[in-house]
């Protein structure tokens, strides 16, 4: 069987941007835009246009610039909403409203003061409005993490109905453990009628830290499209990171899936994301982070200088990394000493060596990280003599 | 049934501090591993005595300050590691020795030039030595994640028979799926003789950002052990995020699983080892990132205000975070402008809120966020002279 194609949805100028301190401006927004068009992303969720001014002018600036991806607005389930997503995605060359309702006890009572019959009906209204000025309507059923999966089943077959093409299955609070998640999506897919008429989405939150879990399993149990962003920015401790889904589609299930996104690109568009929003990546985020690829303990530098493998399961250039970095610490074995030695040009002898790693000892207990100049002074003034 | 206890086995001070410039003097060791006892961790990693001089003498540190925790030694499967190893910790009031060797293929072939025989033969002489030091020696597999499950198993069943009382199963390199890294913690509780007798440990790396969940599926197909950082630090995308899986027993495993830290003392850990290593935490970390429980969006903010679980799974106490924060920018809502102007002490009527909430958007779009000084400006020059 051939690899099936796993559509991913970037929300990086919508979800997360949903962040204190992290709106972006408009020509902000384009410049991001841009990139993930030519990065491959099938969907890019620019912002959610009736919440102020500045992000419905932002959306339809995304619209006009984007030339392959799907461009999406967000909406509630509320006429105004949809009519202005409408009219900020209408001149895209792929438009595409998102519109949706809460659908768990704590939403429907809490936050919506409603019924679970009401919220049936608005679902329905808010799909078919947005149905009547764009053909890709994607539905979400907010907080569908935690609404029980018979009332869920009625509400997506309700959307189904009404014309939505996709379906988002957001687990809105982080709330989820990855077999659960998984066995929602396998319900739904058993149990909802037409489901095969629409495309079940992923959309998960990391308060857990479990989102790239959650969302894989939502894969493996049928679900096609991922909701995702760059560096898994986004409220609270934020969404899906979509580095990480597209490397574990990529190295661990490419018999099975495939995403369309170049994922060379990867490190660059981590970086731009981190720069225009002000949001740094720590050093050890997976595949993006600076020390994703540094190897600073002897024996994994052993290990990597004699076969990359050994430690490194993924090759840097796939993600647009240079090359490892083999970091000189206290911790670091006689062959990185060696190795870095060979790339600065000195080919050390045993005798040599063995003197030249007792000194670096020392200077690597004084100092956190053993530099080139640092090397160049100890051969010149430590291992020379021996000559 | 009674929850069964999951022990927690920190090695932010050997696997976290093994990190392009991470090196910590014997001081920050030592106060590191202070607030880790107190905490309640299990076991204390404090360090590999044979990588230089200063480890050693920062793990001997550790061992004679440590009042509750089993302090442990790292070591190669070489007699000098492990009798270095035994020499650092000796003081303990609970020593272990943590020995092993290499058991993948990639590992016995390119990194060790040798066999599997040879490899088994290394593994028990290495546990004999270490028991006649401790009573407690921990082993561990490395890139057991990528080391076929029978070949496994025997070395697991001679360490055992060794005296090995714990097994560490490391996935080295990042590279299992859950289903794999369970599925290899089942396997082994199933077909290794004696295994009863022994703990079995996981230890994860985040290079596919499934430390977390991978952790837990080991929990759930047997291990009763999670090694794991604060901040999830480490080589490369680092470990298992002892915040994370601590949470997700406390929150959603709870009728099974229990571990023994205090987690009220999350948030000045995190901070703590953030300050000493230099490794800040990013905003959108889970559980300990500066933005876990902050609300921006409007929706978001509504919801958090009139009931706070409608969008927190953890209540921020309980990880020693004062409160949520609602954040205000151009995705708040009124309710949310409301809520921070009464927290001000202005009760604003329906008109002055309606005239408030024009006035802020169109600050709000301007800049990135809007503060207090911001709203008293805005009361005082706006909304004053309507009464």
């Amino acid at each position: 069987m051939s690899p099936e194609r796993v559509y991913i949805f970037d929300t990086s100028l919508r979800d997360g941007q949903q962040v204190p301190g992290c709106k972006l401006r408009k020509e902000q927004k384009i410049a991001i835009a841009e990139q993930l068009d030519v990065f491959g992303v099938d969907v890019i969720e620019a912002g959610f246009p009736i919440s102020s001014p500045g992000d419905f002018d932002a959306v339809q600036a995304v619209a006009g610039i984007v030339k392959n991806a799907t461009v999406c607005g967000l909406s509630r389930a509320v006429a105004n909403d949809i009519e202005v997503a409408a009219a900020a995605v209408k001149n895209a060359v792929r438009p595409r409203i998102h519109t949706g309702i809460g659908t768990s006890d704590s939403h429907i009572r809490f936050k919506l003061n409603s019924t679970r019959e009401d919220i049936i009906e608005r679902a329905i209204a808010a799909v078919k409005l947005a149905k009547s000025y764009v053909e890709d309507v994607e539905f979400y059923a907010e907080d569908a993490g935690r609404t029980d999966n018979e009332f869920l089943a009625r509400v997506c077959e309700a959307a189904i109905k009404a014309g939505a093409t996709v379906l988002n299955i957001p687990d809105t609070t982080g709330y989820c453990l990855p077999h659960e998640y998984g066995d929602k999506i396998a319900y739904l897919r058993e149990h909802v009628a037409g489901i095969h008429k629409a495309i079940l989405s992923t959309h998960c939150h990391n308060d857990l830290g479990m989102a790239t879990a959650n969302s894989i399993a939502g894969i493996e149990n049928g679900a096609r499209q991922i909701e995702c962003t760059i560096n898994g920015i986004g409220e609270r401790a934020g969404n899906t990171a979509l580095e990480e889904v597209v490397m574990i589609i990529r190295q661990r299930l490419n018999h099975r899936y495939y995403t369309n996104v170049q994922t060379p690109m990867l490190k660059n568009l981590s970086q731009l994301v981190a720069d225009t929003m002000g949001m740094p990546v720590q050093a050890n985020k997976a595949i993006v982070g600076a020390n994703a690829f540094a190897h600073s303990s002897g024996i994994h530098q052993d290990g990597v200088i004699k076969h990359r493998e050994t430690y490194e399961i993924i090759d840097p250039a796939d993600v647009g990394v240079d090359h490892s970095s083999i970091v000189l610490t206290a911790r670091s074995g006689r062959a990185a000493l060696a190795y870095r030695f060979k790339e600065l040009g000195y080919h050390l002898r045993k005798d040599e060596l063995d003197v030249a790693y007792q000194h670096f000892l020392v200077l690597a207990d004084q100092q956190k990280e053993v530099v080139d100049n640092d090397l160049e002074i100890l051969f010149n003034e430590k291992i020379f003599i021996l000559i």
